[in-house]
Order: structure tokens, then sequence, then C-alpha cells
């Protein structure tokens, strides 16, 4: 595993900051991608309550499940914050908002709670702090989170590496006369083999399937001259996320239209791709793939965004879509991935990860964009 | 993939009954498993809103974006319940609250939702539905997915017969001188290749590491002599759980006393199994493991509580610990896997999945409890 340079204690002050600065009082941060961004622990969501408390002013806590505590250490959380455990019988609320009125000084005002709170949480903690005006801590830490650094950039490019070295390997099991699920199950080795440490999700959308932009797998058999949608994913183990497709067809002839459709698809996802600089809208990236495909015909055929941001999260910050004014800024990353969906008949879609650089675009997908055709 | 018998129908009339019972005028139901257990959609968790609403009073409706459309028509659940799909720019919350005052014939002024619905959807329905009183969905649904029919044991028996097939292979891939890493991606490909459409866990915990009881795996090289708790568990295609712990002993000769606390263990195992039958509460299943390791010395070292329901979730009601006073009926289905840690040396954790019979208990895993000499 590759360690990431991170500095645990900047992030959670500039937490903090943003925290004072919009009159917040406290975050109460439960397992997910921003308690990982922020102190390096990547918890089970549990029933039990694993939670930290980030004061805007004074010392943040991690409270765990006292069976926690052994993997909140190990996750070295402890260097940044103390650990505080709740035994299986206690009341981990009650523990929580005591200690947090403690670094409060009063009942806090103002909460911001994760995004991803289960709401059997957030409507304890409604009881638990009543008059407490409830908000959403991602308005806090999107800002900081969308922002990747050096480091952040190298760990994408080293799931991207990764993730491609799956589709090149495509042949070996996407065959006609198998179905998509067991190729899937190939697939799924292979991602875990190219390094990640876990599979989040393998897409293997073949003939009028591929119809479907999130058709998973079925045990329909492939056949031949069918297209075939590949959209792969996984986590490495620093948990930063891979994320590509590529468009197949297994031998013999795709059907009569797709190629030309094909190469109006590769022209959008170029072109949005070429669009990527500084200052540039979200939605003008969009814009991009959207008018080439558009031009050509087939706009009703291309059901979904652009793109999303990629990090800790498969999806999170920035959504390259109509109606997204953000201006991207160096360090954002993404995903670049239009498609063309033919209900009932067949589709295509194609998908990279790319980083706004200082000037313009770096592609951390390298694969080949062009339609593969498999012996 | 083996076809459950489902009755959605039946279902969604017995949650629409108790909304009316317990004065609730509608429930919104997310991505997760009581979605799938009601009208049998396996949904993305998406930042894009899915939501299944139920009136107490009046037709359900699903809400799904478009481009989830085919998939959400793939799961049959537009059988069941009319599916309203929205646009990249439509406003989804807007949507549902419109179509659901127009079924309720007012605002609602109490709606229940997913115990587990992200708290980003939480706010956005209060601010959406001012005045409304929130309340978890789950209080309404965990008494009737807490009571498994024939089928759904079946189906908690077939993911069972499929994890204790990779246990009975653990001799291949667990040995000294390999990483837990490495021993643990044999196992995921294992677990898949039993017939598991995901993995959800695999624990491999060697030496010290045993002695944390949620430690998942690490570059440890496990050593001869170490004892190493595995516990493993994947999701079927019919979407129900597998879940099962052994220890293990890699060659050579375990700790002086590991051999004694293990029959402590197992004896402690068997008396909780042994306690099941209609009527018994969960805190005395609980007690009836505590007791046996206690009396023995080793009280402290059993740091969780005994069990936790299985079924469409890996843990879910009914909590087999201290405190809950739950009477076991037939039909309910759980975990019970006692453990005895002790901290900076090993640990030991034996899990079965059973369930309550008319009678006395059925254990699903049935793979052999006695502590496993590797060679």
């Amino acid at each position: 595993m590759t360690e990431i340079a991170l500095d645990f204690a900047d992030r959670l002050g500039r937490v903090q900051q943003a925290a004072k600065s919009a009159g917040i009082d406290a975050l109460l941060i439960t397992p997910g991608a921003d308690l990982r961004w922020l102190v390096g622990y990547h918890a089970l969501p549990l029933d039990r309550l694993t939670c930290l408390a980030v004061p805007a002013s004074g010392e943040p806590f991690l409270v765990v499940p006292r069976l926690e505590q052994p993997a909140a250490e190990a996750s070295g959380a402890g260097r940044w914050v103390p650990i505080v455990t709740h035994e299986e019988t206690d009341d981990a609320f009650a523990v929580t908002a005591g200690r947090l009125r403690d670094a409060v000084g009063a009942n806090p005002s103002t909460v911001a709670v994760s995004d991803r709170m289960w709401a059997q949480n957030v409507l304890r903690w409604s009881r638990r702090m009543p008059g407490t005006e409830l908000s959403l801590a991602g308005d806090l830490i999107r800002p900081l989170r969308l922002i990747k650094t050096r480091d952040e950039v190298d760990a994408l490019r080293r799931a991207a590496t990764a993730i491609d070295a799956v589709h090149t390997r495509m042949g070996e099991w996407l065959r006609p006369g198998r179905t998509e699920r067991e190729v899937a199950r190939d697939i799924a080795v292979a991602i875990t083999d190219a390094g990640h440490d876990q599979v989040n999700f393998v897409i293997v959308a073949s003939g009028r399937n591929g119809a479907s932009p999130h058709h998973e797998v079925s045990d329909r058999v492939i056949e031949t001259g069918d297209p075939v949608v590949v959209d792969i994913g996984g986590t490495m183990p620093d948990g930063y996320c891979s994320d590509c497709t590529r468009t197949y067809v297994t031998g013999g002839t795709p059907p009569g239209d797709f190629a030309a459709y094909y190469k109006v698809l590769l022209d959008g996802q170029i072109a949005a791709c070429d669009a990527v600089r500084p200052g540039v809208t979200a939605e003008a990236v969009d814009a991009a793939a959207r008018d080439v495909i558009a031009a050509a015909g087939f706009g009703a055929a291309f059901v979904h965004r652009t793109g999303h941001g990629i990090g800790l999260e498969e999806h999170e910050e920035p959504w390259i879509v109509a109606g997204n004014p953000t201006r991207l800024e160096p360090g954002m990353c993404f995903s670049i991935e239009p498609g063309i969906y033919l209900a009932g008949r067949h589709g295509a879609r194609i998908e990279d990860i790319v980083v706004c650089t200082g000037n313009g675009v770096d592609r951390l997908d390298t694969v080949d964009r062009d339609l593969v055709l498999l012996d």
C-alpha cells in the first residue's frame, strides 16, 4: 500500500475555521468519506454509534463503540483526536452530547451533520438536542475535499492505472456464449488482482442491456456482434477510487448503425475532455459533449449528466451537469462519461477520470478509447 | 438464481395497515433493504433521489431518476407500484411531495422515513414539508421483516451452506508465511465462487489482531501456531446474507492457554444456541453464552453482544444483547457469535446463523465448530 502524505491536523483546523465562518457550533461526522478524509479512519457503518465531533472552537473527539476501539486506534486517528469509547449498554448519544456541551460551553445552537448520516441518528440528535438547528456538514467539507492535493491526484492516478490494466485484459473474459454474470465474476477477480482492496461495481451490459445506463449484470448470454458496455471501478487500499468505461464488440459485425454513433460519442467525449481547464464551468464541460452528440441527432439518447467528481468516493462533487455553474479549479478530479442509449437495442459509453491542471487537463485513464473489436 | 416466492402486494398492504394503526400518513423509503423487501427493487444508493412513497391510504408509487428507469422496471417493481421518473434537472423532492400531497389529500402531518435515509434527504424533506413530523419507518417495517417466512429461511439456509463451503476449504489458503491480505483475497474469490453475488466482508485476524473483534485484514504475515479468526459473509443473488466465523490454528502449537479458553467459548456458543426457542428473550440468549464465559473468568474478554439478526441485511433485528427483552418467535433468524479477546495477545470467535423454530432452534451453518488445526 502506498501511503498518502496527509495532514489531518490541518484538515481539522480548516474545517473548524469553515464552521466558525458559517456560524456553526459543531460538526457531527458519522462513518463515511468525510470521516476518513478528516482523521484517516475508515470506519464500518454500524448500528452502534461511531461519531467524530468537531466543535468550531475546542478539541474534536472521536466516539467509538468499545469493540471498535482497536480498529480506531489502528487507523492512527488517535494521533489527531482523543478516542472516547462507549459500552454496549451505554447511551452513546448522551455520551457524545454531554462531551460536546462541555466543549461548546452550552447546548450548541447550530450543528452540521454528515450528509449521509442515517435518519435514525439524525432524529436521535434532534431529540437529544432540542432547539438545535441541523444543517449539512458537506456544505463545509465539500469545498475542501473538492480540490485534490498532488498526493491525492497521484493516488487517483494509481487507481486509474489499476483499472486500465483490467480493461486491457477484457478479451480474456468477454466472449460470445458466456453470460454477463460469468464475465463480471472474472472481472471482479481481476479488479482485486490489479491492486484494489474492494470491487465497487462491475457493469457488463450486453446487447439491449447496454441501453440501460445502470444495468449491472444479468444471466443474458452474450452473442456474437453484441456491443457490450463495461463500466468498472474499485477502491484502492488508500481509499481512492477508480472508474472507467469502455465499449466492446464481441466478434463478428456490430449492428449497422453502431460504429457511426460510437464515433459521434467518442467525438463528444474528446470534446468534453478538451474543454477542461481552470475557469471553465462544469456545465460548459457537459455542454461540450452534449452539443456534439445532439448535433448528430442523438441528444435524446444521452440521458444522463456527463460526469461526477471522484476521490474517496466514487461519486462526489463536482457534478458535470447542466445547471452547475461551478468554475473548474486545478486539482478538481472527475469523470467524463457521455453515453448514447437506444432503448430496446443497444448503447455505448466512454468514461475517463480527468484532473483539471493549472492550464488544462490531464487524463488519468489512458487505455485506448476507440471501439474495441474482440476476436 | 433461485427465486423466492414473494408477495409484495401483501407486504405493501401490511405496511399501510401498520402506518394507519400508528397514525402515520405516509412512508418515504429510499434505497436499502426496506425498499427491496417492499417491492423487490435492489436500488443503487445514489445522490439522485430514488424513493418509494407509501401513503397509509391510497396508491404507493416509486420515484426514480430517468436513467434508473430500466433497472427499476427490470426489478419487477412496476408490477406492484407505478414508476414515476424525474429528469436530471427536475426537483425530485418537489415531484415526490406533490404527488404524495395528491395521494394524502393534504400536506401529510406525519411521515416515516427510512432508518438509513441520508441526512441530506431528511433535511430536504423537512424543508419541503414544513410542519410535518418525521419518524422512522423501521418502527413500522421492522416488526414485519423480523419474522422470516419459510421461503426466506430457505434463502438464508442456502446462503449459510455457501459460506460453510468456503470455511471447509480454508486450508487451501490459510498458511504460515502468507499475509492476512493475501489469504483474504483468496477467500473473497471463493465466496463469489460459492454462489454469492457480493462479498460483504472478509476478516482474517491472526495472532494479536485476533484480539480486535472487528479487525479486517492487514499485511501481517501469519506465523506457525497463530490462532486466526476468520469471519466472512456475502450476499446471495436473491439478496439474503451469510455470516459465519470459525477460528483456526495454522500448524504447530497454539499459545498455552488458547485451547482451554477456546473450549470455554465453544461451550458458551453451544449454550446460547441451546437456549433458543419461542418465548425466550433475546437477552436470555445473550446471558446463556455470557454466563458460561464469565464463570470461567473470561467475562471481561467478551466485549460485544452475542448476536444480530440477519436477512436482507447482514445486521438487523433482533439484537441478541443484554437489555433486549424481545421474546423470540418462530422465523426469527440471527447470529450466535460469542468471542474471547485477550488484548495484545490473541482471540477467538465462533459464529453460526440460527433460526428460531416452532419448538427450538435450527442451526443454518453446519460446518464443524471445533477448533480447526490446519497442517
